[in-house]
């Protein structure tokens, strides 16, 4: 079976923003055994909306609609896949129901608008969607005689991801014939993306039937690799051995071979060690903080720390000698090493780290240039230190700092 | 006039490629008066193509296809959109010359492979791609009785941009009306995208000439207005007037006309008052801070603060009495005001901003739920708590939480 995605909006056709439902969407196809064939952006027009409805039903297995189900005028979705499919439209009272308690509970009323976010399409099953206001729908049926399914979802992707992995999946998988797709994603850091094909490529090579797919963002490069066979088990064994061969050659380099972050690794360790850890940013401004405690349990590892962007903030949080800070500079080894064994130390934590550079575009000179980022980890054993200079804008900078402090924790942890 | 704009090649359907040529192509399009009303994206598989094609000669005016151009077996378009013009392909000398020269001067043999790339669609002009080894294709005539331009582009997007703004911008505005577009973009905070779109759709609905795109994201909710004209003052004058009467109906709810962001906005606000920042947070665990950093410069208003992920940190950092979080719990009004003035004292700040709450998904109780955030802001004059409830999960919960403690700080200093 395939599979044509639809995105609406009338915003997915400026040049300001892109569908990426549609990524997500066809990873989990791909899993099922099914592969997307077309997609289609179309703006919040009722006729282009039914006649992209009709072209799409005309040519794919599947179609899934993404946007079009909130409470605006703009949201056309549900009317006009209706149109395409020959139904009507019905008003559901359990929708309406549950609109009404959920705009009680956030004390707001419900307006005229919202009513027709309780309408289904005839026949249509209803998915409820606990993030948000819009339910999706399920069709089956058929359309110029051939078998369709039909899916209409939301089109936050937080809305869309939940209503489709509960509620749409196992669906589709009573319908599918039975195949397997095995994937694997392997995560590393510290090489870059030509670098790490360079090393990996004379393996997966010889695996003529994985797709390997490589992919760099800031601080780390994914190796996705995708399989297919009748059984599960023989596709996972082909995988294990390619996963098998890269992790010799990489070593230590690869930091997940099952998906999860380095945040998230990171907190495996530390319970593991039953270990806390505090931290002191500078140049990072929080987000090594933020990236840890936004792996949920992280209470559990993650005492806190401080973000000292003053000078006298690194001295009031974290115990750092002004004088230290006027001999050697704000961005600096030694200042690392001091708020790194000054933070572990107020926050009586197992492990200390720092972070102080220069993000930029502002603020750097010859000597220590934009870029320049100083690391440090704390522990009963000592402090080490490490320098690094990354490439790229503030964000990015910032975004590879805190992959690196990450990683130094991961492997002092290991 | 209008335009599709077909993106081609198997990588853009799979969970990790995305077609991005399209964000470029849009943009220079809207400039020249043109509106995308559809984007396809399809495989390299010659029927989908040149159904596609087909499709988009029978709905748009301008028709741009990019990629599927190259040596290899997979590159269809010439082919497809050819047929799907009821035209023939020739071989064209001049780019064989040109092919052949380009392949001696890199030391390779041209491979039968590469002689397509010499191919042209009868009626079309070859549009010299001074970056790789594929032409553009231009053509005009009619199709189904209709004026059409289709205009053929290479994939990779550094070849796709070059071949676009150096040959096809002035043949686009010379077959073009005078025509402007001017856009504006407003941000709105405290209000969801319904109720927004309640209070304003009466206004914008006014100016039929201007198109309004309402969009949402988690804590702000955004109106795309976009207009054309003959010159470019008259659209704005329309702009201007239309955005006066959403600002009058909305007051300060609107935080940016120009597209600035929340903390950009709070940070000029703080420099304009000479006032300085720090900032407690919890549930958030540093994106506040993440937040206000980001902006380049902030560390002329911002200090730093604290992330008080443990209770014995909101005392070793920020003063709470212990007993206060005892009796109160940590997630309560008494302890975000402690929070709030412990760090503007500590850090001797002008302000001081505290965020505390239970972003999920445990650690809610019936009492205290998931998505319960208090969030306090110490001044001079006293301070202020605002407790809120917030939708989603923990990302959208500390998304929520963090939006609304910058439009605090933003009304505080308004």
């Amino acid at each position: 079976m395939n599979a044509e995605i639809i995105a609406i909006g009338s915003e997915l056709l400026t040049p300001f923003r892109q569908d990426t439902n549609s990524l997500y969407l066809t990873e989990k196809l791909n899993e099922l055994g099914v592969e997307v064939v077309f997609k289609t952006i179309v703006g919040d027009n009722g006729e282009h909306l039914a006649a992209s409805a009709r072209l799409a039903l005309s040519r794919a297995d599947i179609v899934l609609f993404s946007g079009g189900l909130g409470p605006t005028e703009d949201d056309l979705t549900r009317e006009s896949v209706a149109r395409a499919l020959g139904l009507g439209i019905r008003r559901d009272s359990d929708i309406l129901l549950n609109l009404e308690r959920r705009f009680a509970e956030r004390g707001y009323t419900l307006t005229k608008n919202n009513l027709k976010q309780a309408d289904v399409i005839v026949g249509a099953t209803a998915l409820e969607n606990l993030q948000g206001t819009a339910p999706g729908q399920w069709i089956t049926g058929k359309y110029e005689g051939r078998e369709r399914i039909v899916i209409l979802l939301p089109g936050p992707p937080h809305e869309m991801k939940v209503v489709f992995e509960q509620q749409c999946v196992e669906r589709l998988r009573a319908k599918l014939p039975k195949r397997v797709i095995a994937s694997r994603v392997l995560k590393i850091t510290g090489l870059g993306e030509s670098a790490c094909d360079a090393r990996v490529a004379p393996i997966y090579k010889r695996y003529i039937d994985v797709q390997t797919t490589i992919l760099a963002a800031a601080g780390e490069v994914q190796l996705h690799l995708q399989t297919h066979a009748p059984f599960l088990h023989s596709a996972q064994v082909t995988l294990d051995e390619l996963v098998g061969e890269i992790e010799g050659e990489l070593g230590d380099l690869v930091f997940s071979d099952n998906g999860d972050s380095l945040e998230q690794i990171v907190g495996y360790y530390l319970q593991m060690r039953n270990a806390t850890l505090a931290v002191a940013e500078s140049c990072t401004g929080g987000l090594v903080a933020e990236r840890i405690t936004s792996v949920s349990g992280s209470s559990r590892y993650f005492l806190g720390g401080a973000v000292v962007y003053s000078n006298e903030l690194k001295t009031g949080f974290a115990d750092v000698p002004a004088a230290l800070i006027e001999k050697h500079g704000a961005v600096s080894r030694e200042v690392a090493t001091a708020l790194a064994e000054g933070i572990r130390k107020r926050c009586a934590a197992t492990l200390g780290l720092s972070i102080t550079g220069i993000a930029g575009p502002t603020g750097g000179t010859a000597e220590k240039p934009v870029g320049l980022v100083f690391h440090a980890l704390a522990s009963e054993q000592g402090t080490e230190v490490v320098e690094r200079k990354f490439p790229g804008d503030r964000e990015r900078v910032r975004r590879f700092a805190s992959h690196h402090a990450l990683d130094m924790l991961r492997r002092k942890l290991m």
